[in-house]
């Protein structure tokens, strides 16, 4: 028998208490034995909450239970949570954690210090929510040099973006629905501003390219500029504009990492992920392209990931799994204004105008057009048009 | 530093020692330790290969060989990878393989032998090519009681319908082109029968219900008697046919698993997935559903799940990781044409003779007509229809 503990009882640590309990025979199998639920640390009671026995308000009491070798953090945030997670590595704990905010600011730190302690620090859920995501990219593509991660890595902010395209709607008014159906926060700053798709990056590319990816490392615009136009144009180049957060592998060996609104064709896979699900593409030079799809969000999906991750912990007590990356290299970063893609932009200049700047050019809808080849989203601004939207073509 | 030997020197094989020696670094990042390739048997010699070094005819010299600890079995079919493979396991030795023949027909055996050795007999690649979908099932989606497993597992069949609805050409022409493309074998009857889908089915059906599934459990049906009239129908109801592999576990407990051509609605994601691509979509009581799409076959991408799984058997050396499965519960097993699904049939019937005999049901196309409700195969086909097509709608 082993011993969890669950820090904060909001959606998703009610959510990992809920699936212990509700799926403790199939965790039992691919752990090796059972865990039991010992602890739920929260400022808060719940006198009536079916875990209520179990609700403590002092983190001390976990932290010096030399019962309890597994703790799912679900405070959310990198203060209090990173001092709690810190704490338990250092008493040789097992951390599982849904917290991106954690892990793309102080995930290199919390892990050396589990490696120092031999211990687990596992982060599935920060990323795909219930996707399994991390782990194959990981562990399962390991016979492979990933070159990029691309994907919808937002459910709010897709969420909007396809009712956009499906009623026609302005951003504003279906940014409302979606805080009135519970899909987008009061706040809503976070995923419309692309920080919390930026956060996921930060942790794909520390996964993919070994070293550390601070959130000041990704150029990152969200969707609030996006317009009825824009969408209209997408949908006249048979695409739709989705919010991408990727991180590649330049030819020189830099690392790219950003985060931007896309125009994504018909052909890709990405085009089909809509609504509140997420998608993320890997690309590596075995096996060409794979794709993940599936819950980015939500109490028992992201739960699922928290709770298999303890299960993972607690096969791998002894001998911890061999996840780690370097401290960030600021010096092997590519600017992702001065990285060449395919364009579109849309602008109240003629064609002629576009072609005589920047080349070939298709016109899309209005005023939208297609540049041929690849340019720098620098290159495009400094010539001098009077450009309404610039964004790249997911290829 | 590891050794490592390859059995059989085919696509899989060559495929398996270039990405060993291509991605080394990658590779030994996540198994702790290099691996180096010592061995490749096979029957014939390659004298040009980079490789030919390594060539051996005799199996003994590998079995014998104590400093080899990791073996890639890429011989294919279950008589002499039978007897290979499980002599390297008795020998202590961890192995990988991608052979779905051999998992389907002798898993239960071979990962008892594992087990009793403590060793790793590994199968990513033999369900899904190189997609990673058969460790998020087993390991990171853990915490989830597994309810069904649907997908589009060979790619042959998928290119080939692909190419019907693409180009409303007839099943015998397409077959003919993907022959001379590569993409169909010369006799193309395990794919186009269904039989390699109904071997990974069995494969997931273990995987994700706990006992082995034996072809002859699984019923199964192939594309041959799909034709353009079928076709029409599905396209008139924005649905596409599909060869969908599925292992399900009914309300009472019982498990269904079966391969048939399916009416794939335009909500789905299977719809999306065309070509040779394969898409596996999990559905778990906590994650609701996922999906994994890839390439399912191909030289280097088979081989980077060969290899992957090498560098997770290379980290687990003492301490195997957990897969296991029962023998056979064929008492559990629930007919498919027993289970109630939705279904399409195409027929010379009025629809005033199809709704007296089977309840309401909406035209489509020229004779086809989506059954509203449930049916049963085994009730549709005494329901004294002139039947000219019937298949499930999956949903």
């Amino acid at each position: 028998m082993l011993y969890a503990a669950i820090l904060g009882f909001g959606t998703v640590g009610s959510g990992v208490a809920e699936v212990l309990t509700m799926n403790q025979k199939q965790l039992a199998g691919k752990a090796g034995q059972p865990i039991e639920l010992k602890y739920i640390l929260d400022t808060r009671d719940f006198p009536d909450s079916p875990f209520a026995d179990r609700i403590i308000h002092d983190f001390a009491i976990i932290e010096q239970d030399p019962q309890v070798q597994l703790v799912a953090e679900c405070i959310g945030g990198a203060t209090i949570a990173f001092e709690f997670v810190k704490r338990c590595l250092q008493a040789g704990k097992h951390v599982a954690t849904s917290n991106k905010e954690l892990v793309a600011t102080r995930g290199h730190e919390l892990l050396e210090i589990a490696k120092a302690k031999n211990v687990n620090f596992f982060f599935e859920a920060s990323v795909g929510g219930g996707i399994p995501v991390l782990r194959p990219l990981y562990f399962d593509l390991a016979a492979n040099e990933i070159s990029q991660v691309a994907g919808i890595v937002n459910g709010t902010t897709n969420y909007i973006l396809t009712k956009m395209l499906d009623e026609g709607a302005a951003f504003d008014d279906v940014l409302r629905e979606a805080q009135a159906m519970g899909y987008a926060e009061a706040n809503p700053a976070a995923d419309v501003e692309g920080l919390d798709a930026c956060r996921k990056v930060c942790i794909l590319s520390a996964l993919s390219f070994g070293f550390h990816v601070y959130p000041d490392m990704v150029s990152t615009e969200g969707i609030t500029r996006i317009t009825e136009a824009d969408v209209a144009v997408a949908a006249a180049g048979n695409m739709k504009l989705k919010l991408l957060g990727r991180t590649l592998r330049t030819e020189d060996g830099r690392v790219c990492a950003f985060v931007s609104p896309h125009f994504v064709p018909g052909s890709c896979q990405l085009f089909h992920a809509d609504g509140v699900f997420n998608a993320l593409l890997v690309r590596g030079n075995a096996i060409g392209e794979a794709m993940f799809y599936g819950p980015g969000a939500g109490k028992l999906p992201t739960a699922s990931a928290v709770a298999g991750d303890l299960a993972d912990a607690a096969w791998h007590l002894t001998q911890r799994r061999p996840m780690n990356w370097e401290d960030a290299r600021r010096d092997c970063m590519l600017d992702a204004a001065d990285l060449p893609l395919p364009y579109v932009i849309r602008t109240g200049a003629s064609q002629a105008q576009v072609e005589a700047a920047l080349g070939a050019a298709r016109p899309l809808g209005e005023d939208g057009y297609l540049l041929e080849g690849a340019h720098t989203r620098r290159a495009i601004e400094a010539a001098g048009l009077n450009l309404l939207a610039v964004w790249p073509v997911f290829r």
